[in-house]
């Protein structure tokens, strides 16, 4: 099969609010009037992003996922996205799986292909993702204030659990490691939680590199420090059952510095408290208060006694593992 | 150096047009009231879409090159990019001299890095481009009518004319060798000339594939067919001195079916030919008509005594070739 029918076969389907779509040099596309975009790009690799064990439905959910998680930590409404592959060769089952995988995701946020470059070389994936927002709703990194409440959504720790048991350094009961693997290879962009935050919180950004790392991104960005507690890693929504069934020390670990999580990290002034439970709520995702942003620079972790951790946890970098 | 140092060092810079430049989970920006957007991404191969051996500098121009010569084909304004590139190491020469060359061709044509990604993995560039163009005026593949020209901008087969002499297949002078290769490693999109086209032309692509392959898109897309001559081949504008410097047949295989161009091929009725030519003139790029749309289906190559040609001419295909 050529790269044309190729595309004809698993990746073109009618142009729905795209003038035009799949198949000119562009894709064409009519903006609502007056909104922003929202543009985010994401390139995964074997080895780094996903393992050669996934499957290939997991894979294209997961490469959809990754980038509309993007748009769910900016508050954005997802439109479109193209798609390039490099495929070390056309395997009609996996492109069968990829695309599925892929299609359910865009059809669940009503995302678009629009676009996009198929060739041979070794395996990759990038995604282009576009969405919309009013202009001054976004959410973003800089925006944190001293004294906001810092939150997490979902539950964080878990695809590093599940790549841990993998790998051997740990071992899990068969159907909690399932429910690890799941949220590893299959994560849920929190879209519907990052529309509900607009106008209720502050700073925001997804959980990729690790809870740590990704706080410290948004303290950079807002010139603050921060304060994180961690009796929540005891006992609290964010630790799944999973999670739950390690010893406390490798548990915060895993819940600090996993990475891979793609829930929303956000921070909200302690009046929208009421407001950031009610749209958690709303969209049926519980979110977890897990510190508080502070005034001056630098981030301390507290234990579960409130007694400051000296310990260092590494996130995650794709250029220093 | 991890990630974000090299995303800092090489490929932030303050945003411009941008909302929000690099460096949040989205990127930020806020279209022209009433344009309609094109969208193009390109991803490069080492080994297919360049050799190893060319320089970090042209291969950065390259990369975003082949992204805008998608908007010219469309008649679209250059506005923005992002870049997800996956590396095999940190290079901070190579790193310099894609930066360099990638600007350098971006800042000619006004056109903004808002975002992207880097990662570790075999060498891998995805550039994603973004025009405007006013609705209904870009150029699209399926507008070609019975009876147009058939143009072709700038001249064709020097990339394919390089390659060969790399590959050993044919020899060449050494000066003319290099004026080929700088066509392969460095060839300019003609934005410009697709801007100009707009209202004149009527279908229009840009070679990557091949003449005759890419016409074949426009025949396809248009359900027309189309009668190539064969003469501008043994004389004009559309064949460099370093092709000319080649057999007439090897020349021929070169022009119609090597690929890698990045000319403007397009179609316009023949009351638009002093139009065509004005044009072609405001932006200095020559123009050369080489056939005619036809009602009927089917390519007709005609050699350079207007017989018909009934040998195949096999144009590059990412995954059959």
């Amino acid at each position: 099969m050529g790269e044309f029918d190729l595309i004809a076969r698993y990746f073109t389907r009618p142009a729905r609010h795209a003038v035009t779509g799949v198949g000119d040099d562009c894709a064409l596309w009519q903006p609502q009037s007056g909104m922003q975009l929202a543009v985010s790009s994401d390139m995964l690799v074997e080895g780094r992003h996903f393992l050669s064990t996934v499957s290939a439905q997991r894979l294209g959910h997961k490469a959809l996922a990754v980038n509309l998680s993007d748009l769910a930590a900016c508050g954005a409404n997802p439109l479109a996205f193209t798609l390039a592959l490099s495929l070390p060769r056309v395997d009609e089952a996996w492109l069968q799986g990829f695309s599925h995988g892929l299609f359910l995701l865009a059809d669940t946020h009503g995302c678009e292909l629009i676009g996009g470059d198929t060739t041979q070389g070794p395996l990759n994936i990038c995604i282009t993702v576009f969405g919309e927002v009013p202009p001054g709703d976004a959410l973003l990194r800089g925006a944190a204030q001293a004294g906001d409440d810092i939150y997490v959504s979902g539950t964080v720790g878990d695809a590093r659990l599940a790549l841990e048991v993998i790998r051997g350094s740990l071992s899990l009961d068969a159907e909690l490691f399932e429910t690890a693997r799941l949220r590893m290879e299959q994560p849920e962009p929190r879209v519907a939680l990052g529309l509900a935050l607009r106008g209720i919180a502050n700073a925001c950004i997804d959980v990729s590199d690790g809870l740590i790392g990704d706080l410290g991104h948004i303290m950079k960005a807002s010139g603050v420090g921060a304060v994180l507690t961690t009796g929540w890693v005891a006992d609290s929504a964010a630790i799944s059952p999973a999670l739950q069934s390690l010893p406390l020390s490798r548990r915060l670990d895993m819940a600090l510095a996993g990475g891979d999580d793609y829930e929303l990290l956000f921070t909200a002034a302690p009046d929208q408290a009421h407001a950031v439970q009610e749209a958690a709520n709303d969209c049926d995702v519980p979110v977890t208060c897990i510190g508080r942003i502070s005034a001056g620079q630098g981030l301390q972790v507290m234990d579960i006694h409130g007694v400051p951790i000296s310990r260092r946890f590494v996130s995650f970098d794709h250029f220093s593992s």
